[in-house]
């Protein structure tokens, strides 16, 4: 049986990856007595009295909803809320492997960007935070920024701040190797939809200056036709050279190169045009940018994917677990700039020493500190 | 302790009644690519293509919403949707515990009802059925209503449908009881609320002909003032005698009593003004409308309560999980009358024979084969 064909068989078996249950046995009078009629009215009336009670007697205190409304799902594109749910469930099964935080997929029959805002924002109370997932750009900058303002607990797209977290801690581990600064780094950024921008976002903030980002139309710059509003906002401060051209043009001396683009579509060629000591994330799904073997072999010394079967794994698998338990757990409001910069240092710190070297410049994705070392770092940041 | 302590304390140990967990480990990289990336691309492809595939690939098959804003919880009113999640939660534990189906408590911040029907409907596509909990009247009915129509998938007031069914079971077993006739039995209902209305509708599709709804002004009739919509709808095809007066008056000579209404509002006077081999259910919380040895002593010869510590515990509890384990079981697209009232006749008929006397007309609330019998009668009915 292929993997394609195991993974349709367990999903069937499956019937849904998640479940919900008590976790007291419902099973005497005394039992239904307590945790519902009459006894439930207690905390119940508690909460009406003072509402942060929530986070004492409900689940809110430890609960995500995982949201999408199918805009952008995996490699798949705009497949609808119905064909999301798988990944929302299997989002939500990490949630609770990984960092023992309780999740619930929300699948959402709306793409309108107001729509999508009321509806979070309705159903926000019973939940400690919102994960953003597979909404395309440009609307997911939007809603986040939104659902930020509107709502007083975190609101986080995965797939903008968490492929930045790890893809950061994967550079600062790779400067430790290469012996290069981040200020004089020449970075190339492959893909200008929300995980690219908000991967040079982050690397701004971490100290960055030089970073070029491309879209399948060549290097991005101010006057770039067809830009939406945050391409535009980003080519104001990426691209500082106002460089023209294709992404070869872009890749010729780079130091580093971050793929969140197509398959195959960086060439030995453009590989080896590189910097020496060159870094190269090939991170597109399910087949990356550039096979790894390829791009050693044109000189890159650092080489990671999103894949399990090669060496360097960058994956958001590493950074939302502990994100939210760190958040949830020290009642942050917000997941900030601050935060994400220190869970991508907490993750690159599990690797060093003489473990640290080109095939391993990230921690395993089952490697049980991961969660809370993220969760540490998130909790000494927040500022309520 | 008390109970009230106990619960309290309780509910502070569990903060949070629910969990989500993964039906599958996720403990190595084999697990990943099947429940997550890449695997799980595979189900979403087919559910793109089929979106009824949600049942076989999905938790919707399987799993309710429980849907409140907290405005008319328990007895204890409009608590808003925090104070609403005790309740909420353990509803969704219940669902579990009785009937195996997953169950997520969703308490919105809006009880503007057009708010709330956009957010239930956004929210829907992940889900098999909503359960419409704790929504005040009237604004329960047109949400209910709108989402019937507006969802492919079962919509369900509990307060209203779970109440009038369990009443019309325990109703149908006094009748043998008593040996009196549906057509020609004088029905009271005190509580012109969702299940005060709810019953009475689900009586008259029964059968019965002679109801007369009572609210805190007494009897409700055609020229009475303040009626809502819904109370005026009921006034139309209620008290056909075009009586007027207060409860008292519409309580002689009836032949059953229900009472959604306060506690011990009614009299022994007024209980033994009943007719002969009359029927009381008192189902005000946590105090009944009068306590059952008061009834008893004033001649009621059958008195039930929602109360478990009394006989006759008339509780919905007997029916929502059943109602959703067959609705969802057969895919049924809406709840409709005759499933109802074949739910009540399914519950009804589990106490038979011997067994049936005045002190034992319903199934104890932990007879396991409630939720069985209940999801048979109402998958025997679905006409999709």
């Amino acid at each position: 049986m292929t993997n394609k064909e195991k993974a349709i068989q367990m999903h069937k078996e499956w019937n849904g990856k998640l479940e919900t249950i008590s976790k007291t046995p419902i099973k005497t009078r005394e039992d239904l007595s307590i945790a519902y009629t009459p006894g439930v009215a207690e905390p119940c009336r508690l909460i009406a009295k003072d509402p942060s009670l929530a986070y004492t007697y409900t689940m809110k205190a430890n609960t995500v909803a995982v949201v999408s409304d199918g805009s952008a799902v995996l490699g798949l594109g705009n497949i609808g809320p119905y064909a999301a749910m798988p990944v929302m469930e299997g989002k939500c099964a990490l949630f609770k492997e990984f960092a023992n935080v309780n999740a619930m997929p929300i699948c959402l029959d709306t793409q309108d960007t107001e729509e999508i805002i009321q509806a979070v924002k309705h159903i926000a109370p019973g939940f400690g935070g919102i994960n953003l997932e597979d909404i395309s750009a440009p609307r997911c900058f939007e809603i986040e920024r939104r659902l930020k303002e509107l709502l007083p607990i975190p609101v986080f797209h995965d797939d903008q701040h968490g492929t930045a977290i790890v893809v950061l801690a994967g550079i600062i581990n790779s400067l430790k190797i290469t012996k290069k600064q981040k200020e004089t780094c020449k970075v190339v950024i492959n893909g200008a939809g929300s995980a690219g921008i908000a991967i040079a976002r982050l690397l701004l903030n971490y100290g960055f200056t030089d970073i070029t980002m491309c879209d399948r139309d060549g290097i991005i710059g101010a006057d770039y036709p067809n830009l939406n509003w945050m391409q535009r906002e980003m080519a104001g401060v990426t691209n500082l050279r106002h460089a023209h051209g294709v992404l070869a043009d872009a890749m010729q001396g780079a130091d580093i190169f971050i793929g969140v683009s197509a398959p195959h579509i960086v060439t030995p060629q453009m590989a080896a045009s590189m910097n020496k000591n060159a870094v190269l994330f090939a991170m597109a799904n399910p087949e990356p940018e550039i096979m790894p073997d390829l791009a050693k072999a044109a000189g890159v010394r650092i080489v990671g994917t999103g894949r399990s079967d090669f060496p360097n794994q960058v994956n958001n698998v590493a950074a939302f677990p502990g994100i939210f338990k760190g958040a949830l757990e020290g009642r942050a409001r917000q997941i900030t700039e601050e935060m994400k910069l220190a869970a991508a240092q907490a993750i690159a710190g599990l690797v060093s020493g003489q473990d640290l070297c080109e095939e391993f410049i990230m921690p395993q994705a089952f490697d049980p500190r991961i969660a809370d070392a993220v969760s540490q770092a998130v909790k000494a940041h927040i500022k309520n």
